[in-house]
């Protein structure tokens, strides 16, 4: 057992305290919904190798008991392993690699693209130490372009970043959280990429009422409020100007995979529609 | 305890005899991973309301030991209530939303374009009584164009499909099955599509060496071959054509989402890229 419950977490931080990296986000999500305690030793990017005495150049990592234990995925194996007893990370192996797909679908349609809409905040935010090695990695990263000509006109791109998260609010619809009736991994895998988010966006990125915030607003709330820290910016409030897409779809139909034949009435609607008849009320 | 461990299941089929739905296709695998033997009423979309005695309009359906269920997620989740001794289906409940989040993906980055491909042979190896209707349905569906019209241009299409389902490539490159070191429900609802795939596919729709291959022919393989019906087609032997995209990403990246930071050397090949320095071998 951890001394006193604690475990000892290595952040990446912005100059703010707040977490600047999905993964040590979800990393602090999954100590807190283990009911652990966390000492923070607090940092930037620069640094790490000797903040950690050269264990490792990238965070998250942990030391519980002693025990040093690297990377996000590793950790959360990592608690589940050592503290059974506690409520469970990973209650089932099919939830890493259906997980590890979603998490993949989310960064390639969201996260990459809100990147070149918050890399100036990203780097102004981070820590004074830091701005130099972002800013001259995230350049290399995009080719060689600079932070500020990327980030422009993410104002056009903003509103169709929204509209692609379909996918997700289709399933939330059905569901109160990923793992069920209560959050696991899967759900602090994803709501790390919302906590970044939050991190670094200094202009809304979705609409004050997308159906997504109820799962958001909760996920932040979870374990004693852990993702709102007062560094975090609001993510809501993308207002639609004429011309920009749907933010959300306000008329979604009822999800083909997701709904339950129950039996003729529960399928009349579609039926007649198929068939190009009148169709039946409900 | 069904009647001889046999389940009778009401099939949506081809005149080849091959199943035609998806969600039958699902239900099959789910019966047979079970461990129960099916008794199949044969048929096609035409007159499902006169098989089943006024119960659905859909299929599957399934009759157990006098008890219809409807619908293939509720039959998944029947069997797995009624025999619980047998191998589980769906072992936690976050595999539902995670689940139908992957499919949702999947049907609109393949089945959905897949159709615009094979609608015409979708319709010509359906049962003779089925193909009135389902041309004038889907037909419907596709804002009153013509299926013959549909289809144009498919070849020019179908490299982009395959392009586009590097997502699932990634995931499968570090996991056996989407269920971990066995399937469960997850393999059998994402499996179900290639087997619609085959079922209705006249000319191949991913290279013969695509790295979903292994998994697509094991997934076929399971329960005795159930995937193997005489009826399914070949789906794979697309050619690249000069101009075409890549079929599938033969140089992946080490996935940044999935990799594990075991220490500096994992990451220093990294390290040395986004600092632009030369690269550490390995």
């Amino acid at each position: 057992m951890a001394a006193n419950d604690t475990i000892t977490l290595y952040d990446l931080q912005l100059a703010s305290g707040a977490t600047i990296s999905p993964f040590v986000w979800a990393t602090k999500l999954a100590v807190a919904h283990k009911g652990l305690a966390m000492d923070i030793v607090p940092g930037g990017f620069t640094g790490i190798p000797e903040r950690t005495g050269g264990k490792t150049e990238r965070l998250p990592a942990i030391v519980d008991d002693g025990e040093w234990v690297l990377d996000s995925w590793l950790i959360a194996e990592h608690l589940d392993a050592k503290y059974p007893d506690r409520p469970t990370l990973i209650p089932d192996p099919s939830i890493v690699p259906l997980t590890q797909a979603l998490e993949g679908w989310l960064w390639s349609t969201a996260v990459g693209p809100w990147m070149t809409c918050y890399l100036k905040s990203y780097r102004d935010r981070s820590v004074q130490a830091d701005h130099e090695y972002v800013t001259t990695s995230r350049e290399r990263m995009f080719g060689g372009r600079r932070i500020e000509d990327i980030i422009v006109g993410r104002e056009d791109r903003l509103p169709q970043i929204s509209a692609n998260l379909e996918l997700m609010r289709n399933t939330l619809r059905d569901h109160a959280w990923f793992g069920g009736d209560q959050p696991n991994y899967a759900d602090h895998r994803l709501l790390a990429c919302f906590l970044w988010l939050a991190s670094v966006c200094d202009t809304p990125a979705l609409a004050a009422d997308d159906p997504l915030r109820d799962w958001i607003d909760r996920g932040f709330d979870l374990y004693g409020g852990l993702g709102r820290h007062p560094g975090l910016s609001d993510i809501f409030g993308l207002e639609q100007r004429p011309g920009d897409p749907e933010l959300f779809n306000r008329n979604p139909m009822a999800n083909g995979l997701t709904k339950r034949n129950t039996g003729p009435q529960s399928t009349a609607k579609e039926t007649a529609m198929m068939k190009g008849q009148p169709q039946p009320a409900g």
